[in-house]
């Protein structure tokens, strides 16, 4: 049959080797819907010098990952690719000319894709230890979320004593981090606008909350009619446009994601182009006369291409002394089986989330519905080498009737 | 004859009363060539609520005058007008709820046009105390040059040890504040560009010196090839591109001016178009993917429309005390008389200046050559009450064989 085939010659390419010295990881086979993603086994990878092996144990699950599935980012390898930014685990060894770790260090890290995956080779400049105190979970829903938001507010934005925050998806990973991040700063003002449902869950982690289907730039303007300090937006299209409006002088608007191009199961050409190409261009001379700052924040790009580790580093440090002095702490969604990324990507994808979702890789993965797809394997080093045979339908459909199993 | 009835006219819409209780001051008389300004009697203005009454002893002469003069910025009050937006001088009286000044205080001030002028009424929260060693030329100097330069270093552009700066006209009023406060953080780094002839008097303020006819990009990239930090741009047009390209990751391009779109004495359309309404638009994908900030910022708007009185006067009192403390201090360029307003703008125009151009109320005008057709009534309370008859010639020649004089 032409999907076996085409199975047999994905499985040659990610190099499973059938040797036991495999690992399970979660595969996406080309970009698109659901169904391209399933649980392979591949070949550990090597070792290289300056970095570090991590047996993980949790990884975290970014809607950047959805964006990535989907195609609508930019420099994309090539598929199949492993997926993933950033995992927890256990330092199980380390290349030549790689110091600072110690086998058997808890530690968590940012990795250039690969991060679904038993074991990780990684940069020892992205390698972060652990505090005792921190789980494997909230380490892998660490780094990127806090990062990123310390970054856009206090190097990008200068939040100080008194200002005022607008954030989209406030009860994203992103959102929760800067809202707990701004309670550092004394008398900092957060509007957060989310999904109706997740109201009553984070309402004491924001000043304001405002339901995602309404016109905050009229909610936000009557509470205080001069604007806001500071707009974070992952969405992208018209609220730059309205992000921008919304800005005090001297006021910074940060695009940091681009989630409204996300309609589908699969890559919208409609709703890429609605929102990410064709977001309105602004003219600096416009800036001048009005007195604001517009960035543009990507932390993959600031690590992976930019080279800012020792920045993110420095970043890391005070963001790791705030979670010891119990200031901050990465709020936890929901845990998943590798083998229920799917249902994950979904959960994310339907905005269900409050949150990080956590891929645990020790978790053994839960049957939704007797037609689910997702492999059901036992997670661990016996793993069968037999892999699901069947392909799920092309489309949307089937996925979208499926509960997400929140943990 | 038409020009003197014209005179006429005009004394009555500026309000001359002959009466003993009128002041000199510069008026524009329209929007255009150098011909456009005179000195004129006027009436003093009427001190109002909230307001402090200063008799002048210098103001300052900024690029952005030169630019109202030809008409070429956005909110132009209708002509005539007396131009000019920071004096220092000495408090006369204080209106109804105005606290905090005595007369006989040595004070400096923003003022929102009016400032050319030997009386000049602000709001209070406007006016500054000067410090006892501080001259009026310095004062003069002072306020619009250095808050303008923290501001963008500091509150947009969060400067901070071991940066880089790149400063476009480093030799003029804003350059020189900029180039000095960079020097009271450590290790920052100032790339200036400036005109040739400046290089010798500038050439301690900044780290690296280039000639504004080279091309300054690959000469910055030379030294530091993964760009700069912070780029100031007074200029405008083909700069903006070129300063957004320079920017490293998490870098802040500032547009704070367009002196490019001055060419001619008078307003050239074409420069004009060229160098403000084209200037390319950005596009925040753009600025997401390459992880850069761009910022405009006008020191005028932001005090006469945007309200930000308190932060001024904020950053003010940290100026103050750089200046207390002899880690800033202002360039003077030269002292004109008010009847030498022309040259100074022409010498301006030409880039000729090494730190600013202060107009010296009680200076007595030194007649430059016979053609010479500024008026050179003393200064003071006595002044008689003609004024000269003639008109100068339309167009840029007469004015351009002039020799700046310098003090």
């Amino acid at each position: 049959m032409a999907e076996e085939t085409e199975r047999m010659m994905l499985d040659k390419r990610v190099g499973s080797s059938g040797d036991g010295k495999d690992m399970r990881a979660v595969m996406l086979s080309g970009f698109g819907g659901l169904n391209k993603l399933r649980v392979i086994k591949k070949v550990i990878p090597e070792l290289q010098d300056g970095e570090v092996k991590i047996r993980v144990k949790a990884c975290g699950l970014n809607f950047l990952d959805l964006m990535v599935r989907q195609g609508t980012i930019d420099n994309l390898p090539k598929a199949p690719l492993v997926p993933g930014f950033e995992c927890s685990g256990i330092v199980e060894s380390s290349g030549k000319n790689t110091t600072g770790f110690e086998i058997g260090d808890r530690v968590m890290a940012f990795v250039n894709y690969n991060a679904w995956a038993e074991v990780v080779c990684t940069p020892a400049e992205f390698v972060y230890k652990m505090p005792d105190e921190m789980t494997f979970a909230e380490a892998a829903a660490f780094c990127l979320n806090f990062v990123a938001a310390y970054l856009m507010l206090f190097e990008v934005a200068n939040l100080r004593e008194g200002m005022s925050v607008l954030v989209h998806s406030a009860g994203g990973g992103v959102g929760q981090a800067v809202a707990q991040l701004c309670s550092t700063v004394p008398n900092v003002t957060v509007f957060g606008i989310a999904s109706c449902f997740k109201h009553a869950a984070i309402r004491d982690s924001v000043t304001h909350l405002f339901d995602r289907h309404i016109d905050y730039m009229q909610e936000v303007k009557k509470i205080s009619p001069e604007g806001v300090d500071i707009v974070l937006d992952c969405l992208c299209g018209e609220n730059t446009g309205k992000g921008l409006a919304l800005l005090k002088p001297l006021g910074t608007y940060i695009l940091y994601g681009a989630s409204n191009t996300v309609t589908g199961e699969t890559k919208s050409f409609f709703s890429f182009a609605k929102s990410w190409w064709q977001v309105e261009k602004v003219n600096p001379v416009k800036l001048y006369e009005e007195n604001k700052v517009i960035a543009g924040f990507s932390l993959l790009n600031l690590l992976f291409k930019h080279g800012k580790c020792s920045l993110v580093q420095a970043v890391m440090d005070k963001l790791l002394c705030l979670y010891e002095n119990k200031k901050i702490k990465p709020v936890v969604d929901s845990l998943w089986a590798l083998e229920e990324v799917k249902e994950a990507m979904q959960r994310i994808h339907d905005r269900g989330n409050i949150g990080k979702l956590i891929l645990d890789i020790e978790k053994a993965s839960t049957p939704l519905m007797a037609s689910d797809s997702t492999e059901t394997s036992e997670a661990g080093e016996e793993e069968e080498e037999e892999e699901e045979e069947e392909e799920e339908p092309e489309g949307d459909n089937d996925s979208k009737e499926r509960m997400p199993f929140i943990h």
